[in-house]
């Protein structure tokens, strides 16, 4: 019987967590606008033909990484966890869950920063990340949606315009004014905006 | 009596005049992200130190050049327009004209892609384009806010908050999602977000 080798292939797991790894730390080292392909493969020990092949840009690595740890963060929402609360408190907990997601970034307010100043590149590899998002945002929007519908705190589901403005508003307050989201930011968009917006729906 | 002399001083409005027509042209032939103070001092027969001297960066001196053609556009709102009109006509007006403001510009889109792309840069030139764009949106809000009170068509003065959304909305309309400014999404703010959430304040 032999040893394993030394130099043995990582598991798919193991590579792309150390990718992952190498992205996030650079990021905060260099500035996320700053890294290059070239500087992750060489920390990761990965080939740049391997990063190549998965993103299209360090920007789309970048928020692959995001999401990989956010979906790990002992804190995501289980759709469960709405049934029990009033459309307002639902509200205010799917909002501050997207800003939960971004916790795993060694410097979120930057990352914010660079996220908005990439997005609005119109790329096809932005395009899908934007789609990801909305779709995203629009489904646990639908869940809270469904919950106040069953309750009649809501008469009629609110139009997708409406159901976007969630996500966009957080993205602007993060990205251009550069606000941090706080528990009173996002109070004052559900009590201020979406609640307003989602009621008038009903006449 | 000596002739004029062919190298006599442009007047200032003359020099400002050259500049901005050489940055907006050189911007829609180049793309809006790629001119420099060089090539804008060389088309317009100026000094870069003089340009240095007015703007910190070609954003900034491309945003007045917008702001230059934009407050000369015979298509101005003025105030007293607003006086025979519904909160929701006015409304419709003033958002249409954000977009009117950008019609001097040889290419629109591309240059509100770019202009949130830079925007986003939290450097002190964007703080006080922002703010200026702020208390612009501000001004012609509290014109239609007015009228409105005192037609008690409103009871009451909406927050900072809600008098912001009519700009922000539309900056992330076009540079985020990439949309064309119509009367159909304009329409669709002014009747799902802007009437509800303004309404909702009277209580």
């Amino acid at each position: 019987m032999t040893e394993p080798k030394q130099t043995e292939r990582r598991t798919k797991t193991a590579l792309l967590n150390d990718v992952y790894q190498a992205a996030l730390v650079l990021g905060n080292e260099l500035g996320y606008n700053r890294i290059t392909f070239s500087e992750i493969s060489k920390r990761a020990n990965v080939t740049r033909a391997t990063l190549y092949r998965h993103w299209q840009s360090p920007f789309g690595l970048l928020y692959a990484a995001v999401q990989y740890y956010s979906e790990s963060h002992p804190n995501q929402v289980q759709p469960s966890d709405f049934e029990q609360q009033s459309l307002r408190q639902n509200l205010i907990t799917a909002l501050m869950r997207f800003e939960s997601s971004f916790r795993s970034v060694p410097n979120p307010d930057s990352f914010m920063a660079y996220f908005v100043s990439e997005i609005v590149k119109d790329v096809p590899e932005n395009r899908e990340i934007l789609a990801e998002l909305k779709t995203t945002n629009r489904y646990y929007m639908n869940l809270i949606i469904d919950v106040a519908l069953a309750k009649q705190e809501l008469q009629q589901r609110p139009s997708d315009f409406l159901l976007n403005l969630p996500m966009e508003t957080l993205i602007y307050q993060m990205g251009v004014n550069h606000q941090r989201i706080s528990e009173k930011l996002v109070t004052m968009i559900v009590d201020q905006m979406l609640i307003p917006t989602f009621e008038s729906q009903a006449k």
